[in-house]
């Protein structure tokens, strides 16, 4: 019988919307697991509202989390997203301080993950990484492999990821090639829209017909563009908006620049009072996955149209550089931030429809897989250099 | 004429005592460049009398602080470790939202330089780093890569290291081989022992003679390491006492468990009273250099016997995995903390003496080549794994 | 002729809308002394596009901050209310220390202005404080007082506001009764509304037409009453509501709350589709004197209802504990939060119309006044009960 | 039988040495009583090896932390001090917020203990406050008084304490007075000095023979007076050397002065090597009673010459500002810092002997007494000026 003492403590700490997605059959797996014990948690844009009631969806999930920790410094600048950091780490350390994990996890590459990363691997705490080895834009391509390189235990999601890994010189036996969990979620879900998805989410603006066309958009701000998100985003408006269509717009996530997407939206909706568009903050992640999976195109530079959509085969049209050089499958066009081209983009999408299915991110077992690593490896805490 | 507006704001954030040495050429090179302003930013414990005065030998140097910053969390353990960081990366972005320098400068790998750049490079301030490629142990091993990959514009000191830095996917455009600035000091320098240089500075214990052979020794605690910085002190206290010869001993840095070694050390002061140990906590870079330089043997694991101790050919016992993996001259050998092991490597290394120059870290150039960099790079703040 | 170096440093930190309108007076005062020199610090919320551009209209008025500090950490729960004024304590600590000003004033009683005033009284940088000595509800009653205990010079806006710091033990001779300074920006103004008062600021809703009667309200969270705030912004929007009469409406500040209001506001946006209401997120301090001084009725919880509205006469409907037991003139009434008695109570003082003007806050010269005992008082850093 | 759930949650955040003196018997109280839980942080210096291991000493006490929380920013500077104190904030709500105590107990008057009544009133969480109302000097005249404007209900030492809160208009119902806990543990303790007393804690310097007279110093830097430490210390040392008597020398605490304190102490023992002086940093608290019970002289300024010395009757001579005003017995005479009337002083009260046992801080009984109105008290959050 089990030794409650004895078990392994897991902290994994989730600190937005997104990352929620990407770590839920983690999650499960590890509550699940007989040897490891579950210490979750919440912190950074997870706890607010404006960023979509993530909190309470993962509470209805049946996570009750061992901490929560309000991190955001607000301002949603270049400034504030390192002050929003140095926050997370100076109060992460005291958590873990008090909650003695054994193995601490972080995910993928925002850029408050590396708090996670730096208050663990300082305390001599391992850490697990998912999503390294990716490429992209946008500070996230900073960050990920600055984790990389304070993390102690892999799990990239392609084939390809690991092998960069390798490149940048992580020890080959630290690196566990399991696939995405954000593919678990989508590769056992009943993917059909329910009848309730657009009226059971709070949201503003007009009504959607799921038995209709829509589309969805998703663009959050780039960092490493920042000043330049107004523009971008009125040229996805232009472009959605000479479509018209019936369309599903989400709120960006809290990253430096985040406030000229949002003040792009409401001035155009003020002005416009647009006849066809949805705005929703959030919704639970099988929710999300339905929404997009029956999408005629998704829109904007999300990293969900380059992972979960090349599992589901949305069309989708990736827009700037933000996620410049990550890998997908066969459902993604690009485009510059430049209104004709993003219009005749989606276009191009609507007319071809779905595509194939690809397993380039994972078949739906990463979490298990995880979980199973996690319970077993003995990480050493220091590292070096492995050329 | 120089337009004043028109010089590049280069800030370099200074946070300890070593960190002073191995950028002091920069600093003057920048503050003397025609095109360039130097925004010097002291902080952690550079600050702190416990650490020396490094504040004061700066500005009798012809420094100037452009902002002063308290940064360290007090408790030197790992939690305090990381809670230092997040402080530091609060208050950088802070100060560099008000300094608006338009190039940062990080030094080497201690754990505080990872809040410099990642306040810097979340601002979209591109970020510039020495010493960058390296390989040792500690913590230090994973914040130097780290550090590295938030990185935009790097200056390693030898030749492998600037090829490390390729191969981690680094863009080969962006990595100067300049040697190091910590060369520089020394290269064009009197080594002769100045005859006040063991009463000009305040210390405990034994008075030194300068005419007699002396031992120097400097151990830091291995943060990886944590908790066993008390064991590892009292085997050099051990074997250096066996030698019976007269010894500099310096103070430790602020890592975690360096209140261990403190311990270790002030315990043993106060049983045996050592009759020929002397007690400093900091030198200038000038004085350090001499010390060593005409030192029987260099005792510890201090990067400095692997640097300057190369260049210089100082008789240099290593002591554990701090430095593992680091390249030097053949002025160094390495033992386990065994006391006796330690014991009998000093007396080999007296016997021997000092050792042929090794210009592996350079040839004293290294301030001016930064400085011309600086001046003339146009860093892109979009990084991109170089595969 | 001045010398420039001997000009006493006069840092006032400046966190918010309304603390802009309470100060803005002395800022003008101290920046024309010859014997001052301003450093003016913008903080917390006065940097947020949410609370209204501040900052741009500070320096549209021709002030230029000497810092800037984002110190919010969002949530707007009283756990972030706490956490923000540990964040400015740390900050302002740090920039004091830079910008070494000889005294800090402090303004009124808003949470985060206690983060002033602790900063500077730890630093024995004599701390100056206006509006102490009066009587209120929510966590800024228990703020004011603590401030004052904080303080070495007072400036209360009222006879009996002196007379409370006196019995509170306060050194008779430290405390300066000079008016409020809010009085001062609206003494001198021509208050007519401009033309095109309702069109130059953004804001969402229903066109508002000067030249008919109008509403304004200004309901902010009570931070004591925390949980409660939906209630009770939902009471005052149905007696509004029931009105049917053109109305202003100003967003909340940052308190503890705030977002439960601002959920109200939208729900109730989005719901009933209001044909009437316009929300504003700021005006100019001149504009907001106009706006209120023409209203038929100003409602809500604000103290500038009972302060600049007592001086211009305003009928004022003062909803709940938030006023509790502050000074005002004839033209408040008072009601709970209650829709019927809101209504009941609006009714009557659109009836009633303009009353007298009250000179209870003082006459329009508190500024000047302040400013002068800035430059020649020699405050004690040693405080000591004055019993 | 108790319902573990509703036993009432009592946090009590214990920083340093003296405050947990203050403390101890209360928190046996409440840990004993059925109706409460206690809840025990440990933060700030009672964390750190410097100034004595009051951690360790309070597990040995068999009190178990519920959290433990570093937030002493390294300095000792006026600057520091105030950061030390916003970080205290910042953690302190994050710990708060998980632990959900329904009453918050902070301590007398150090300076971090006003982030201790910021960081639970803000959060609408009843503060509990001991010593209020007392009147001494230093930094700690203005937080005492500030934190009883932020406390809900305040437990008194003395009757004139009581009187001045109020004076000071805190509501007469919510003022408790119950004497000082600080006495409690001395009033029922064998006060026999044990033979070992004087080797069983770490220190260095002169065995003391407790079979002969001794003196005790213990000075603590005046914030208030900052800069001026070394010359303080300087008139104190040269009063007990010329007194040539035994002497124990407790550190002194971690305030803004500290070090001066400290290099004063050890430049002093460097430089002339004292023959009868013994530095201790921390004594358990029963052992520090039975020191100061048998001292020939207690010397400095610490407020335990005042408060436990007036009880026990110990000859006290209370040197400069730092609790100037403070009540006390028969037991003290004040004097400046002037070596000669120290040594003077000195000598007159060896001269008298102990003096008579002084009631004014209490029986021995205020612990249990406290614990009782925790228990039973229905604070209410919202403050108002009782006038």
């Amino acid at each position: 019988m089990a030794n409650h003492r004895s078990r392994r403590r897991i902290c994994i700490v989730v600190t937005s919307r997104p990352s929620y997605g990407r770590i839920k059959s983690v999650l499960r797996a590890v509550q699940d697991h007989p040897d490891l014990e579950l210490q979750l948690v919440l912190g950074a844009s997870a706890l607010l509202w404006r960023f979509g009631n993530v909190r309470q969806i993962i509470e209805t999930d049946g996570f009750s989390p061992a901490a929560t920790v309000f991190t955001i410094v607000e301002g949603e600048t270049p400034t504030t997203m390192a002050k929003s950091t140095g926050l997370a780490i100076l109060e992460l350390a005291t958590l873990f301080e008090n909650l003695k994990p054994d193995i601490v996890l972080t995910i993928a590459d925002r850029f408050e993950t590396i708090a996670t990363a730096v208050a663990a691997s300082y305390m001599n705490i391992p850490v697990a990484h998912t999503q390294g080895g990716e490429v992209t834009g946008s500070i996230d391509e900073s960050v990920r492999h600055a984790v990389t390189k304070l993390s102690h235990v892999h799990f990239p999601a392609t084939r390809r990821a690991a092998e960069n890994l390798v490149r940048m010189g992580e020890d080959p036996t630290t690196i566990h090639w399991t696939g995405c969990p954000s593919i678990d979620v989508i590769a056992h879900l009943d993917l059909a829209l329910t009848p309730d998805i657009f009226t059971r989410y709070l949201g503003v603006g007009a009504a959607i017909d799921p038995g209709q066309p829509y589309l969805v958009v998703l663009q959050h701000p780039v960092t490493t563009e920042y000043g330049r998100g107004l523009d971008q985003i009125n040229a996805t408006l232009e472009a959605v908006t000479a479509l018209d269509m019936q369309t599903v717009w989400m709120w960006p996530n809290v990253d430096a620049g985040s406030d000229d997407i949002s003040k792009g939206l409401r001035v155009f909706r003020e002005r416009h009072n647009p006849g066809k568009l949805h705005f929703y903050r959030n919704l639970a992640v099988e929710d999300y996955a339905r929404l997009i999976h029956s999408a005629a195109c998704l829109i904007g530079n999300s990293s969900s149209a380059l992972r979960e959509g090349s599992f589901l085969g949305v069309p989708a049209v990736n827009i700037g550089t933000r996620q410049m050089g990550r890998e997908h499958g066969p459902n993604v066009l690009h485009v510059d931030h430049s209104a004709a081209a993003i219009e005749r983009t989606i276009r191009t999408q609507i007319a071809h429809g779905r595509y194939e299915r690809s397993m380039l991110f994972g078949d739906g077992s990463a979490g298990k897989r995880i979980a199973d690593v996690l319970a077993s490896v003995e990480p050493r805490v220091q590292k070096r250099l492995a050329y």
